[in-house]
């Protein structure tokens, strides 16, 4: 199963998962002017990290609002992208947060897991409930993908809906409702857990908060983590350590951290793979530190 | 605003939103055999039914998701349904369902109100917060553009989450998530109400969902509702009623009613516009007929 290559992966390479969220901004200008398009930059900037960390990170993420804001040749750099990760041999997680029902869902179902923009992994939203996921859940039961389910986030506003009380059916008291979300994605991932332990299903809980990663990972042991919010947005390795158990289980995502590195160094357009490899070991190192590795 | 045009288009050709949702076995044999790609096959299938009925709706959505899963070419077709709706002074929903963060937000943003994927109004899921619409908020303050929130979605799993008894803050009893949620969505939209008494931020709630509808309606006064779940998922003029108020606040959506509406029908190839305007005129009479038009 997938989610025994992603176990894999971090017992050889370590937890970092890496954020291809390229932007205009972050890519040495040298490469953003020697371009023929923007899409055409994004696209060789990824394939120069991906070349450069492939040994050292567990996984990629790749957010396709960063591909899609520049239209359909955006799509496609987000298409090629994938492709270029998984031919590689790397693990690509399609950072989608797609969420709809029915026929629809199934739409999502073709385009990310069998179509253009194939990925190992992605990510979905669970406002709409199960529906959501049904049409996924054959290719998880193949063992051919996996799925992260957003169940608390790492920004500010999380809080408005996702920490709000709300009654379970199964607790005494009122609990924030993302403990709710995680206790659902659980439960929709019992059938599918692999040799590791993990579930095919797993859940997104930001690094920037630390009691709902603590509480998430005590509770459902089955499910594997996706945690944002490393460097730009906060996290340290102090803050994502509450994701692990026994050094494994979970993947801490950064992007501009890594993929930024090279911004204010000395021969940014030659060395930046170089800079984000540097930096994703360093993040590596500091997460090893704080779970005893 | 954008808001008021909706409103106005309401008033002048009706409540009807027609979904744009083209899959193979929906389009007339000869049109798909005919077509050099699936996605010219789509694109020609949608303007011939936009021809036929841009005086007798009030508006389009457009589910992505039904283009995504033909990939880079499927999303050019979107792109160009999108503009051939807004070229010929039609409005247009692109129900997108995006829901993320920050400096991601921001990309959404850029790719459907400013970049190839532009639209009227665009669908989006709260579960994140007020950071996932924070970026679409200026072209929201200029009149240009509106959104609709998810506040209670159709499909049969939506209690799961949406129905949960959850504390409000100005709430002395426990209410369902669906409501508090309706309570943040019309409280962001407070600044920015039109003319015609509803806010550029409006909110989805389904057909199937009755009692959600009323109470939405009742309690929240300016937010104007897109409503899917007429036709194919099972709702009726009966069940929709609810959503208006003196005839006007609200839209409802039809998909395969209406462009599937040739299905069984003599000379699909040639006549399938026609009977797509046929449905949509039907479907009209059924609703204003509950809401004494």
């Amino acid at each position: 199963m997938i989610i025994d290559r992603l176990y894999r992966a971090v017992e050889e390479r370590g937890p970092v998962c890496l954020g291809l969220d390229p932007s205009p901004e972050l890519l040495p200008a040298g490469l953003w002017e020697e371009a023929s398009s923007p899409a055409e930059a994004f696209l060789e900037f990824n394939r120069r990290i991906v070349d450069a960390t492939l040994d050292v990170v567990a996984c990629y993420k790749v957010q396709i609002a960063h591909y899609e804001a520049l239209g359909v040749a955006g799509l496609a750099c987000y298409r090629d992208t994938l492709r270029y990760i998984r031919a590689r041999g790397g693990l690509a997680i399609g950072d989608v947060k797609r969420g709809d029902i029915g026929s629809t869902a199934e739409r999502y179902a073709q385009a990310h897991f069998r179509g253009d923009f194939e990925a190992d992994f992605i990510t979905l939203n669970p406002y709409l409930g199960s529906d959501t996921l049904a049409p996924f859940l054959p290719d998880l039961e193949r063992g051919d993908k996996g799925l992260f389910l957003l169940i608390r986030t790492s920004n500010p506003s999380a809080q408005e809906l996702q920490e709000l009380p709300c009654f379970s059916p199964h607790a005494p008291k009122p609990v924030p409702l993302y403990l709710r979300v995680a206790e659902l994605v659980a439960h929709w991932g019992e059938r599918l857990v692999g040799k590791c332990g993990y579930s095919a299903i797993g859940g997104v809980v930001g690094g920037t908060a630390r009691e709902a990663l603590a509480r998430v990972r005590e509770e459902f042991r089955q499910l594997f983590l996706l945690v944002p919010g490393y460097g730009a947005q906060g996290a340290r390795g102090e803050d994502v350590a509450g994701a692990f158990r026994e050094g494994n289980g979970a993947v801490v995502v950064a992007a501009r951290y890594l993929i930024g590195a090279h911004r204010g160094r000395p021969a940014p357009e030659r060395r930046f793979p170089q800079y984000a490899r540097e930096a994703a070991l360093a993040m590596r190192e500091d997460i090893w530190r704080w779970i005893g590795r």
